[in-house]
């Protein structure tokens, strides 16, 4: 068996389709979820997700040779502190943060010894729902799973969490720390801002009710997103706030152009950015 | 027969699924479709959608009771004078343009004695798809059409246009040219505006390639409206700029307060923002 007990810390919806989606191919042996809202544990045993609950974090971890910690961002520091004393010496760690500098600084602070087995993980899935509740086996099938090895990441640890994500049918792809971190701040972290923004802002005009009543299915796609965790979605926005501002600040300059060939009546660029974007778009499958 | 021979000027994805679905219940008798692309009139006859074509608006229009003006913002002026001495002095005319200012303006200046006749409308359906071949009797179905009748319209043209749409399953409301034009703006017109920015400016990282690899589900919703017609965009930037100039103005103010907020890692602003957006977005149904 790949895995004999999995420890998995916060139990929504990556952490829960994980585990399902390795139940299902028998990859697995017990499973202990961690959490602090019991409620939420209990639904995961009843959805057979989880065989157990811990909500101590540090008994949670104990005798688990595989262990994954999915809690926000902004707490993944505490948590490798409160479990670096109580991990099995061979446990392999890895995560599924959003952004991995900070992952990665808080585990070189806090995991110590454990260090080289912690495994820095990104699975690009995910909807705009969370939840155990919400969690399927299929998640990650013909998703990308992104893992940042450190030059100490011990190669049976890498290789471990690698089979772990490929047996979720997942394809797996390592890549450096920062160019992850760009990448996503431009495909997955500034789109969500963006979503968040606009709602904001229509949510704040006096046609307030009739802009809702009147979009279409257009508006439904652009901002399904902006529904979101909004702590979760906090948390990413500083752990990567320099490649957000980043890339947020090239999107206000290309914005701030188009505003002003819209208002100069500027037809041939206007059409250009347009044509531009769609097919640059369009090569984009799906 | 609610409509005795319908003359629909631009056969393409509006334009074939309002005629699809006003065939699917036997309302109207022969429909004449008219277009510059001989080849796209021949598939949408080959299709069922029309019964025959002409490319010579004038012509086309000749002696039918309802006429649909289905073609680009920027050419509304031009067909309206085209088609003015042709038309049936009976006949109804509408578009379905999707800003209604400079329609009314186009019309009244070019269709004389027609305008008593002469209903605005914009069906709050399309897909980021175009053309004939993408039509379908079912697109209008629970969705909302929008007419903005004019002081000077006469009741029994705006009735039977009312009661063309609701044939179609829409639900059609009244507005004014100016309120429609503002709602529009900020539920449609400036998320494509957006859109088609966004992957502007991500087609034009060094990064491109692996950004749009790594790009997800959420990534996929929120860009989709980017693959739609940039001529039709253009024209629709260009006819409502005065209103998603406000728009975007206003976008564009609380994005840079967002922004700051990132920058100076105010944690309370950030997520009060991302809060907010969720609230108004998750009582948005669908």
């Amino acid at each position: 068996m790949l895995i004999q007990r999995l420890s998995i810390i916060g139990v929504g919806l990556i952490g829960g389709s994980l585990v399902r989606a390795l139940k299902r191919v028998g990859a697995c042996g017990e499973v202990v979820g961690c959490g602090r809202n019991t409620a939420n544990l209990q639904h995961a045993i009843d959805l057979g997700v989880i065989d157990r609950y811990d909500t101590n974090p540090a008994s949670a971890v104990k005798n688990a040779d595989m262990v994954v910690v999915a809690v926000p961002l902004g707490t993944m520091a505490s948590m490798f502190a409160t479990i670096r004393e109580a991990l099995f010496p061979q446990a392999i760690i890895t995560d599924v943060g959003s952004a991995k500098a900070t992952v990665v600084a808080d585990a070189r602070q806090h995991l110590g010894e454990h260090l080289p087995r912690f495994v820095p993980g990104h699975p690009i899935a995910g909807t705009e729902k969370s939840g155990v509740a919400a969690s399927f086996a299929e998640l990650f099938e013909n998703r990308r799973v992104i893992l940042t090895p450190l030059p100490e990441t011990d190669s049976q640890a890498h290789a471990k969490v690698t089979t772990m994500w490929k047996t979720t049918k997942a394809e797996v792809v390592d890549m450096s720390v920062e160019h992850h971190d760009k990448v996503l701040a431009a495909t997955s972290h500034l789109p969500h801002v963006l979503a968040y923004s606009l709602v904001e802002t229509l949510a704040n005009m006096e046609t307030r009710t009739e802009i809702f009543r009147f979009a279409a299915g257009g508006f439904r796609d652009f901002t399904r997103i902006a529904s979101s965790d909004p702590r979760m979605w906090h948390d990413i926005c500083l752990a990567n706030r320099d490649a957000i501002l980043q890339v947020l600040g090239e999107f206000s300059t290309d914005l701030a152009q188009l505003a002003e060939a819209i208002q100069q009546g500027d037809s041939q660029r206007i059409e250009n950015i347009f044509t531009r974007a769609k097919t640059a778009r369009d090569q984009f499958n799906g």
